[in-house]
C-alpha cells in the first residue's frame, strides 16, 4: 500500500520532476524482449523499465538494455520493488496465477498477454485489482496487436453486442491459407508452419481449437458480458480439412478458415470453434497467412471490424505497451490530470512540414482529338519532366474527337506530374485537363 | 465548479442509491434521436437523459422519452442545469463553439460528433477541459460508429505510428461504388445518392474533400501527434471520375476510392485527401457504400484495420454512447472506483445458457468406397432426421475406392447433423467419418 500512496502523491512534483511510472517485466521470451525495446527506444511515453525477471536470467540478459534495469530471478524483487505496473508475459497459469495475485495484493496494477489465465480466472483478478485500488489489463491476451479488447470494452461500449465472430488463432490460419495457396496436404503444411516457426512443436493447442476458445471465452466476456468457461466452448480440429475441401469451398464461393464465433439469443449463447465455410466476399476469407481479424455485431451500430497482427513479438508488445499507458492515464485522470493528447505519458506534439507530394504510382486519364503524335508529344514532355512512363493503355472502338486512353506512370514525386500536366493541358489536342489520380 | 465538487462525492453514497449520471442532448437530430433512444433503451448502462435542447423544440417533441426529458431552446436550461455530461450534436461553428466553452467552464463534460469543431479548436477545448478537470471526447467525429479514434488514441498507444490511410467519406464511396457496379456517369451517380439521402442536395464538401480533411487532420492529430490546419490539406474533387476510369482501374487489377492518407517521414508530413487508385486486394478496394474503413500503420505493430458504418444515426449514435461511457468510467477511476466490467455503468452481466447448436447451412464432405445406392442412403438418414439436401458435389476421374464428394445441407441445427452424422459413419461404404462444417 505504501506504493500506491507514493504513486498517487507524485503528481503533486510533477512539474519539478517529470513524472515517470516504473515497470517491471516478468518474462523475457520473444514478447518480454519486444516491450523491452518498445520501453527503450519510445523514451518520450513517460515509462521506465526497471526489473526484469526471468529463469536463468544470465543468459538472457542483452546489452541494449540501460545498466539500471535489474535482472533476477526472483518475484520478490520485484514485488518488494517500486514497480508501479508488472507485466506478466510468462504465461500458464503456474506459477503466473500467484505471482499476479501477489502483485496486485502488494499495490501494482498489471498487464498480461496470458489468455489462460484471464479465460481462468478474469473476473477474480478484476476484483482483487479493484479491492487494491489497482488495475489489471489483457489487451494482448486476444488477438496480439489488434486492439479488440479496447474496441469492444471502449470503443463499442455504447452499443448493445450480440455477436462476435473472429479469426483468433494465426497458426490455424496459416496453415489453411497455405493448403488454399498450394494445394498441399495438411500434413505438409503443418510441418512447413512449423518450419517457419508459426506452429509449435505439439501444435494441439491451436490444430483443435483450444487456444481459440480462450480467446472466444474472453471476448464473449468483455463483449457479450457473460461468464463463459473457455472449456465449456465446442472446439473442433482443423485437422480434417485437406485441398479437396477448398476446391469444393470454391464451387461455393467460399473459402474455409478456423472460426471462433459467439452469438447471444434471448436467454441462449451460440459459441463454437470451428473450421468454417465463408463466402469469398466476406472479410474473413481475405484474412492470410497469421492475421488476425474480428467482427462485433451490435443491435446500434452494426457490424465493426478489427483486423492486423495477432501475433508476434513486437505486434503484443504494442498491445502490452497501450495497456501501461491506458493504466498510467487511469492514475492520471485519478488524480486530477485528465488523459488528454499532450499529458506526459503521451509522446509529445510534433511539427513537421506538411506537404501533399507523394512518391507514389500515378494513373493519368486523357479525353484528345485524336490526330498523329499525340503519345510522342506527351512522352517527350513526361521525359523532360523526369518522369517515367509505366504503360500506356487504349480502349478500342472509341471516336477520334473524344479519344480517351490511359498512361500510368512509375514512381515519382506527385509534383513533378502536376508541373508536367500544366504543360500537357496547354496542348491543342486536349478535350479535357488530363485526370490524374496516385496508384496505391 | 460547485457541479464538479457534488459529482466527485457522489460515489460516497453509490452504494445507497445506484450512481446515475446525467446527460443533456444539444440537437435532436437524425444522430440526437438515435443517442436519446439508445439512452432510453440501454437502462442498465447508468446514464440519465435529462435535456434537449434544440430550435423550434416543439415541433420536435417525442413521445417515446420518459415525461421527466426537460425539452428546452436556451442553452442556458441546460449550462444551469445539474447536467454532467453535454452532447454537442448541431454541427458547424456557430453556435457550437459558444457553446462548448461554456459548458467545460461551467464544469461539464462534453461529447461531440463535430469534426469542424475540432478540427478547427480542438486542443484549445482540450486544455479548457483539463483546466476545469472536465474532459471533451470526440469519437464521432471521424468516421461515425467506426471505433477509431479510441483505437489510436487507447488501442494503439503503445505503437509509434507513421501512417494512416482511409476510407472517410461515406458519400464518396456511395457514388463511386455505384459508378464501379452500375457503369452510370458520375452526375448520374451523385442524383442517386441524393436522391437516397446519402449526399446533400448541396455535395460540395463531400464531392470536393473538405468534409474527409477535417476528419483527416483529426485523426493526424490523435495518431501521429502533429497538428495540421485542416485548410492545409490538399484535397482533390471526385467529379471528374467516370466509368471509363473504373474500366481502366480493372485493367491495372484496381478500382477507384476517395482516399484521405497522411505519412510522416522524418520530418515532413505527406497528407490528402485524393481520388486513388487501390489495388483489388485491398481491404480499401473492398468497402462498400458508405462503408468507411481507417488503416493505421505503426513501427512496431504493422497494420492495423478498423472498419464499419462511417454514418447514419445509430453507428454514429454508438461512438458518442461510447464517449458518454468513457467519461463516466474515468469520473469513477478518479474517485477510486477501476473502470471495471462489473462497474455500475457497464451492462450487468449475463448468464446465458451456452451451447453450440448453431442453425446454419452445412458442408459434409464423404470418402467412401464406391457402390451403388450410396447417395440414397445417405438422403434417406438425413430425411429421416428432418434434414434437406441443398446440393451434391462430385469431382470426375476419382479412385472408386476412395470416393469424395460432398453434400451441402440447407439451414437446420447442427445438433441435428451430428445425429445423423453418427448413423452415417457406421456405414459400411464409409471410408473417413464425414468431415461436417458450418457455411457461414
Amino acid at each position: 500500500m505504501t506504493d500506491s500512496i507514493q504513486f498517487d502523491s507524485r503528481p503533486n512534483h510533477a512539474d519539478a520532476n517529470p513524472l515517470v511510472y516504473k515497470v517491471a517485466l516478468l518474462g523475457f521470451g520473444t514478447v518480454g524482449s519486444s516491450v523491452a525495446r518498445i520501453l527503450c527506444e519510445r523514451s518520450n511515453i513517460g515509462l521506465r523499465l526497471t526489473h526484469i525477471c526471468n529463469r536463468n536470467v544470465v543468459r538472457k540478459k542483452v546489452d541494449w538494455l540501460p545498466p539500471e534495469v535489474v535482472w533476477t530471478e526472483s518475484i520478490d524483487d520485484v514485488l518488494s520493488s517500486g514497480a508501479d505496473i508488472v507485466v506478466e508475459l510468462i504465461g500458464g497459469l503456474h506459477p503466473t496465477e500467484d505471482w499476479v495475485r501477489r502483485a496486485l495484493a502488494s499495490g501494482k496494477s498489471v498487464v498480461t498477454a496470458n489468455k489462460q489465465l484471464i479465460a481462468h480466472c478474469g473476473p477474480e483478478l478484476a476484483r482483487l485489482a479493484r479491492q487494491m485500488n489497482q488495475q489489471i489489463e489483457f489487451g494482448a491476451s486476444v488477438a496480439g496487436g489488434v486492439p479488440v479488447i479496447s474496441g469492444l470494452h471502449q470503443g463499442l461500449a455504447g452499443d448493445d453486442l450480440f455477436k462476435i465472430c473472429g479469426i483468433l488463432n494465426g497458426t490455424c490460419n496459416y496453415i489453411l491459407t497455405q493448403i488454399e495457396s498450394s494445394g498441399v496436404p495438411f500434413t505438409t503444411a503443418l510441418r512447413e508452419a512449423q518450419k517457419l516457426g508459426f506452429a509449435e512443436a505439439d501444435p494441439t493447442e491451436d490444430i483443435d481449437g483450444l487456444d481459440a476458445r480462450a480467446k472466444l471465452a474472453i471476448l464473449i466476456r468483455v463483449g457479450l458480458h457473460c461468464n463463459v468457461a473457455a472449456a465449456s466452448i465446442v472446439a473442433q480440429s482443423i485437422s480434417p480439412i485437406d485441398a479437396i475441401d477448398f476446391d469444393y469451398a470454391k464451387q461455393l464461393e467460399c473459402t474455409i478458415r478456423q472460426i471462433s464465433r459467439a452469438e447471444l439469443k434471448g436467454d441462449t449463447l451460440f459459441a463454437a470453434v470451428q473450421p468454417s465455410l465463408v463466402p469469398l466476399t466476406s472479410p474473413l476469407a481475405r484474412v492470410e497467412r497469421s492475421q488476425n481479424l474480428v467482427m462485433a455485431t451490435g443491435v446500434y451500430g452494426g457490424e465493426t471490424v478489427f483486423g492486423g497482427h495477432g501475433a508476434g513479438g513486437h505486434p503484443t508488445a504494442v498491445a502490452v505497451v497501450s495497456d501501461i499507458l491506458a493504466i498510467v492515464h487511469a492514475r492520471q485522470s485519478r488524480t486530477g490530470r485528465a488523459p488528454e493528447v499532450t499529458a506526459k505519458s503521451q509522446p509529445s506534439e510534433k511539427s513537421p512540414a506538411l506537404t501533399a507530394d507523394f512518391v507514389t504510382r500515378h494513373y493519368l486519364r486523357f479525353l484528345v482529338k485524336d490526330r498523329p503524335g499525340i503519345i510522342a508529344a506527351l512522352a517527350t514532355i513526361l521525359d523532360k519532366s523526369g518522369i517515367n512512363i509505366d504503360s500506356v493503355l487504349q480502349k478500342p472502338g472509341c471516336q477520334k474527337s473524344h479519344l480517351p486512353f490511359l498512361i500510368t506512370l512509375e514512381e515519382c514525386r506527385t509534383s513533378l506530374v502536376v508541373q508536367a500536366l500544366k504543360q500537357i493541358n496547354a496542348l491543342d489536342f486536349m478535350v479535357h485537363p488530363c485526370l490524374h489520380m496516385p496508384i496505391l
